[in-house]
């Protein structure tokens, strides 16, 4: 067994600078969400597999992880007149790991609908697994992020989350961070125009790719829908210079109207009232994936750092009819935790540790350790994060840990100190010393006048 | 697929004032270990099986969480050729859930050994998982809350275990908690007497369970060890006056001597340095598992509430061991959180929730729907969490939403309101009702003086 350990591929251990930086985003994100009034709630890791298969499509249904039935799982089965993997698959395994925040939600809601006091404005923050294959920024472990109302069709909801985006943003002094606004409801009435309502879906993914292939391609693969040059050109002015007012006027000669335009245009004015840390702008390409979405959809980005949205969203109509409930109608947003981490890398915007004030006594020994234990517990009473060196080993070692651990102050309580009822303080970044008596030490950390 | 879904057994849910509750031990027992200098780490859910089995024993690795492997797990596999279903197993499953925190936490310093000063201080506070069968106050997900410190031999560490359960106990206001210490050398030293070592585990297991079964049936059982009359009486002596000096100076006299006592007794005499919150005693009887530890070990109870052990912890010295390394002693606690929550709700302890605050506009429609939205910003940036009813429906149902969701305060806003520019705040609880300036109510509320 002396074989040294791996992690499986895709999972990750945070040490504690990574977790300070995590959780100071995370925390900007759970306060917003909570001055939004949103509640907390929590599922577990693990659901059947009935809850989520069939939910996610076929080809996410092949990244769910599942797990081993426990005992002997064969005991009824006769394996041998069965060869198939997936057949096996829905004999051995009747749970899995949380895929996503969404269909949990679902379930959730389904389960306790007659406690629930609709609109239901949760927020979630927990980890979900995928089978993907693991390549830079993509884990098989990650944390989401989502704060979703359920049951209001009202666009107050999407004017709210809109905002959360943009307190968020704001939080965490992201500048750069452009909110894009589109409705599902706007991407059908422009394909019906064009004629493409029968390739909706190639047609909004073609759409999604304008970015990356560019003008050129995109026209060239345009030619596959046979999209007329009068059609044609409309779609590059409405991608090139996305204005609701235009589109909707335009569509209206030709009898086509969609409530996709008006409600974009309730949320924008609505957003008008109050000022904006984001860009936020009406963005005709934005679609979101496929099949989910039913109304207004989010996406969020930084133009300075190219890692793709760092948070997307939107309304769906249809969450809780999956467990044969009334329709609820729900809309919702979701921040990517890794991509918003690796931004404020990036721009360098996390700010320098809280933990400085750390402090680490030097052990002397047995004659010297009553005195310093019992000054140590004055320290913690007073708030300051303390502790002794463990053993008693050479000053210059104890010395080199307190710089590696990147303790701010070292105190000094050997036997001089103890004569004279005082400590000394080392601060370890001036290197500055001073003896005083205990309680004007504990002022001058608490107040950080020790520089 | 319209069926009820429902949560695999063993797995939970949490609600929002659950969380509340659970968020308030888990602040408390970070705090804690944050102001003794540990360092926070987290491990992935995941991890080889390779790491995790055979560290546990036979029958844990039984209750180890195995995830099926990814895509067609069987094509490499002769599937008629094997019925069983533990060689299978190994085949198709190369993952599992972690089990617990300390494995990880070995395999962890087994990895970075280079990149950690030791003494290493880290604490974990993650969900693990068992497949045990599920009982009343036992999940198949729970969370633990470890704080180890590795690397060190030195009794300050576990002087400083102690205290740490002590504050965070005393934090926590559970008044009759005990701290039991033992020493797993004392228990060897007391068997060797009894000339019981060769039934080491039988002897300790019947120990564990004297409380349980009482002195009776425990002398009963004690005869199938062959115990003379002289050793069972000195064995019940020291299992009812549990007295550390009385054991030593008795072994003594038989040239039996373990370093155990003077441990104990070490870590008694620091303890009385600073006062304490908890009971803190010498208990002959504790044991805590069997093949793991190796010096001190730690159990707390509560007095009032029977649940079983609050927490438990104690001194290993194999622990990276297990991965080829040089062996490192280690000493550690664990709280139990699902039945320190038990305790505090069984003895109404748990705060009234800080969500108090919270603030719910009505919703008058369209024509005031823009003043409403200004002013509730204003709220939001001043610190209150508040947010607006998102649908225009009847004063009374909104005013039922208000007190379901347990909203402290709700703003009313209407025509009058607007015309004067005044609000008016409607405390919940008390049903007072003021028209005021936004600054003014802003400032009731965060002051408070609005009962």
């Amino acid at each position: 067994m002396n074989v040294k350990p791996k992690l499986p591929k895709g999972f990750r251990d945070f040490d504690s600078k990574t977790l300070e930086k995590r959780e100071y985003i995370i925390k900007i994100i759970s306060d917003v969400f909570k001055s939004y009034s949103f509640q907390k709630i929590e599922t577990p890791s693990v659901e059947s597999i009935e809850t989520l298969s069939g939910k996610y499509g076929d080809e996410a249904d092949r990244l769910i992880f599942k797990i081993l039935n426990s005992g002997n799982y064969l005991s009824d089965y006769d394996l041998n007149n069965n060869a198939d993997y997936k057949e096996l698959t829905r004999f051995i395994s009747k749970k899995a790991l949380r895929y996503d925040l969404t269909v949990p939600l679902a379930r959730y809601i389904s389960q306790n609908i007659n406690n629930i006091s609709f609109p239901f404005k949760r927020y979630q923050m927990q980890n979900v697994w995928r089978a993907d294959k693991p390549q830079k920024g993509r884990f098989r472990e990650f944390m989401q992020c989502d704060a979703d109302i359920i049951g209001s069709k009202n666009l107050i909801n999407e004017y709210e989350l809109v905002r959360i985006y943009d307190k968020v943003f704001e939080k965490l002094n992201l500048a750069g961070t452009i909110i894009s606004i589109n409705s599902r409801k706007i991407l059908t009435a422009v394909s019906s125009k064009l004629n493409v309502e029968d390739k909706f879906s190639e047609f909004v993914i073609l759409l999604d790719k304008y970015d990356k292939i560019g003008k050129i391609k995109f026209i060239e693969e345009l030619k596959n829908f046979n999209i007329s040059k009068e059609d044609s050109d409309f779609l590059i002015k409405i991608i090139e210079n996305p204005d609701i007012d235009y589109i909707k006027s335009y569509l209206s000669e030709f009898g086509i109207s969609s409530e996709g335009f008006d409600e974009c245009k309730y949320i924008f004015e609505k957003l008008k009232l109050t000022s904006n840390f984001c860009e936020i702008k009406f963005n005709f390409k934005l679609a979101r994936g496929l099949d989910y979405y039913t109304g207004t959809i989010f996406e969020v980005e930084n133009s300075k750092v190219k890692i793709g949205a760092l948070g997307g969203g939107g309304r769906y109509d249809n969450l809780t009819s999956i467990f044969g409930n009334n329709e609820l109608s729900g809309v919702g947003v979701s921040f990517g935790l890794d991509r918003i981490y690796y931004c404020l890398s990036e721009l360098s915007l996390f700010k320098s540790s809280n933990e400085l004030n750390k402090t680490l006594f030097l052990n002397f020994g047995e004659r010297e350790l009553n005195y310093n234990l019992k000054v140590l517990d004055v320290f913690r009473e007073s708030g300051i994060s303390a502790t002794i060196y463990a053993d008693f080993s050479k000053i210059k070692k104890q010395m080199n840990y307190a710089n590696n651990l990147n303790y701010k102050f070292v105190v000094i309580c050997g036997e001089n100190e103890i004569k004279s009822k005082m400590v000394t303080l080392k601060n370890m970044i001036t290197g500055n010393q001073i003896t005083d008596k205990v309680e004007k030490i504990i002022k001058l950390i608490l107040s950080e006048k020790t520089d």
